[in-house]
């Protein structure tokens, strides 16, 4: 038996027990998985933040020796260890230099981020040439869409969820405006069935076929940002196609989580940010994608200097040579400072494949799911008791490492001693936690902590109530 | 009499060299306007390269230990010494505390930016919430641009120079197809007259006062990256206002070069980089200005979450509570990584005013000015010695701190020279070298090792042929 085989987690999961002779909630069972992850090692490539460190910790509680339960990357990705040796290099290099740097050593500035597009590719599935690293998310989806989104009065809407991301939302609203178009008419929003909380994809696909042959553009995130739902993108993307649509993901949540295959899909478009799950540092440089098969004929419609071709970029001539592709809609040259904690992060993805990463993710959030179900599922005969209800598909297909909890109680509170304790993860109020446990550096330990700790954390808010 | 009183440099030149009893020419003059320098202490705040570490020092030629001649800030600004120290900060803190970085210490990564956009408005003479600093210079442009150039059938043009940086150039072409216009018809281009190299702001304002009907927008650089002219911007815009254009300035080479009064001269828009004459490193956050007489009247053509009011922002409601003025045009949350350099040479700059560097800059650019003339004015009595003709205008007024020198003999070879010894300068072949001399952290000293190094260059790659 392999339980990173990537078959039934819960099976994995009691029959790992069932060798230990113990429960599946006990802590050899974390054990056990950590010593026999073969991603482990991963782990030791990155900084993870010691208890006494977090600002929000109470040391008469926990021990601040300890590392943190860090469960967020969904929102800031650890720092890469080698992050600060790169900029210090840069940093180096900038102060004995000057201006050279541009040209000098193995990150010449005036073409630092192409040296790492490949590395980038490879996270999502893309070839080289079908990625670019630049701006931020939000800008390069308004980028792409500039050139994606060309409505007629036949076909003008772009379809999106209900509750796509905030900026997705208003890049799209802003988009249909600048058209000239209206948005009451021209969003499509899908949205769950009553009572449900995540899309289902037969829905998305009936409505790609019903509506599809008005939608200029479907432009779905690749993983939900608060569901942590994985969406069907090849069906979603081929559904598409068959009614004349472009499809396009924010793959902001699904870049370096879920394995993606951008290319293969055939999906048109695509962007995402690094800060998350690619552990560039807050506000890093952002992703591009255009399909190849878009080479020449999707222009971009904004212009600038860092789109004509580097071989004759600099001959400042006026006359543009647009290079092919998305690396045509580059604008501004960019910032080397940028690209060093992003290079060190896509560095440590290239020590392994998403495919692995992504097997590990499959038992580790498994582990999670069991775990939360099995001291957090309702029960009638304990009506006092809070429940937690998860969000998150329980399909593993459907979902990437993240999952959704719902609790039956307020959580602010809940958060507050979970913080205090050594947990760094997301609240939404009134009462959902979004845990994501990362294949890249988080371990079943961690899971298991955390699942420890938000008992303690329940029985620490209900106690002073 | 005090040197540095802005009045005529040649004057203040002689005058010294009669105190000193000495040669207008001789090292004695830049050493006395050293010391009595009130700004020099601010080249203590840099990181100045030693000629060693420069690539192409030849050391049999000179002294290695030596600061280099760093006369390029017009395209990479020198390292602010605080500027590692505060990437240290923030990836300690990364380190330490991971997501809590958002919200804690000094530089919170979720508002980074706007704490320093009050440094640098002051820079630009603008008031604070007047500057949004994001993105690239080129990204700015076309967000800025995508609000102001609203062409109709009357009023299409954009008027910009003939030889625009290319970025500006694609961006104004790309700009006027986004809008179904033909650039052949709506670019309207501005030349200076036959024979001459720079814009006679007389030529501008009569083509303003002509053709402004049908102009919409009057997009001109504040100091040309070329020539290093400086325009008349609040002339300009006075003009373009009296014919109901829009007046924008791409201020790449004006910002922390001359004085700017954003503000006060009623410009409307304007963008600049920070990794020229404001030493933020390559490809550091771009800044945006918007008057604040078009804070309700000009609305962001595309949204993101970042201009979403910060109090709300992260309550996902997808309802836009749009910031006013150039705060709505805030796509992406920005790199704290990018904002670190730039707060470091920001804090510099507010230690002093862009009004005392730059009575030092007359100074100093006419000292150089000074120097070339004598030993490089063309000579009919010998007709085989090189010599150079100043592309930049002589007025002091009509210029920053760079001057283009134009040789009679092609430069690539007495470049070369110049960079075995130490000298760090731009080339524009076939016969231009553009020298900026920064106030900032320049010396008289500087000027006059690079006059006397460029003689040693001119003999060394003569010699040679
Ligand atoms: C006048 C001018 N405009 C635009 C640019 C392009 O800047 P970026 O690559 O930061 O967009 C530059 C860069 O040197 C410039 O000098
Ligand atoms: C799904 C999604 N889209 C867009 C964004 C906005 O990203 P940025 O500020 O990098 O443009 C985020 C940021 O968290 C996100 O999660």
């Amino acid at each position: 038996m392999n339980p990173f085989d990537g078959s039934n987690p819960r099976e994995a999961l009691e029959q790992v027990a069932a060798l230990l002779r113990c429960s599946p909630t006990s802590a050899e069972v974390a054990s056990y998985l950590d010593k026999h992850d073969q991603l482990r090692h991963l782990r030791e490539d990155f900084l993870v933040p010691k208890i006494a460190d977090l600002p929000p910790s109470d040391l008469t509680l926990v021990d601040g020796s300890a590392e943190c339960i860090y469960l967020v990357g969904n929102s800031l990705g650890l720092q890469p260890k080698k992050a600060r040796k790169y900029l210090e290099e840069e940093l180096d290099k900038w102060a004995k230099t000057g201006v050279h740097g541009h040209t000098e050593g193995s990150r010449p500035w005036a073409w630092a981020e192409n040296n790492i597009e490949e590395l980038m590719a490879k996270v999502v599935g893309a070839k080289a040439e079908e990625v670019a690293l630049m701006n931020g998310l939000t800008v390069n989806l308004h980028l792409l869409m500039l050139s994606f989104y060309k409505p007629t009065a036949a076909r003008h809407k772009i379809l999106l969820e209900h509750k796509a991301f905030p900026s997705d939302h208003y890049a799209v609203e802003s988009q249909i405006r600048l058209r000239g178009f209206d948005p009451q008419q021209s969003m499509l929003l899908v949205s769950p069935r009553q009572g449900e909380h995540t899309l289902r994809t037969e829905d998305i696909l009936e409505t790609i076929e019903k509506e599809g042959d008005a939608v200029a553009v479907v432009m779905l995130s690749g993983v939900q940002y608060y569901t942590g739902q994985l969406f069907d993108m090849a069906a979603i993307a081929e559904a598409g196609h068959r009614k004349g649509c472009y499809v396009g993901f924010d793959c902001a949540h699904a870049a370096g989580n879920v394995e993606l295959k951008l290319h293969d899909w055939g999906v048109d478009f695509a962007c995402w940010c690094s800060y998350k799950y690619l552990n560039s540092g807050a506000g890093g440089l952002a992703g591009a994608f255009i399909h190849e098969k878009h080479r020449d004929d999707i222009r971009p419609a904004l212009l600038g200097w860092w789109g004509h071709d580097l071989k004759t970029r600099f001959q400042m001539t006026n006359v543009l040579e647009l290079q092919p592709g998305v690396s045509g809609f580059r604008l501004s040259n960019q910032p080397i400072l940028l690209v060093c904690p992003l290079q060190a992060s896509l560095e440590v993805f290239n020590k392994t494949s998403m495919r692995a990463l992504r097997r590990k993710s499959l038992l580790l959030t498994g582990y999670l799911e069991y775990l939360i179900q099995h001291y957090y599922t309702e029960d009638p005969t304990q009506p006092l008791k809070p429940h937690v209800r998860i969000l998150t598909p329980s399909d593993p297909q459907q979902r990437g490492c993240q999952l959704s909890l719902s609790f039956s109680i307020p959580i602010r509170k809940v958060f507050q001693e979970l913080e205090k304790r050594g947990v760094a993860c997301d609240m939404r109020e009134p009462s959902v936690l979004r845990i994501a446990p990362v294949p890249l550096y988080n371990t079943f330990g961690d899971v298991h902590r955390f699942v420890e700790t938000l008992g303690s954390a329940l029985a620490a808010s209900q106690s002073q109530q």
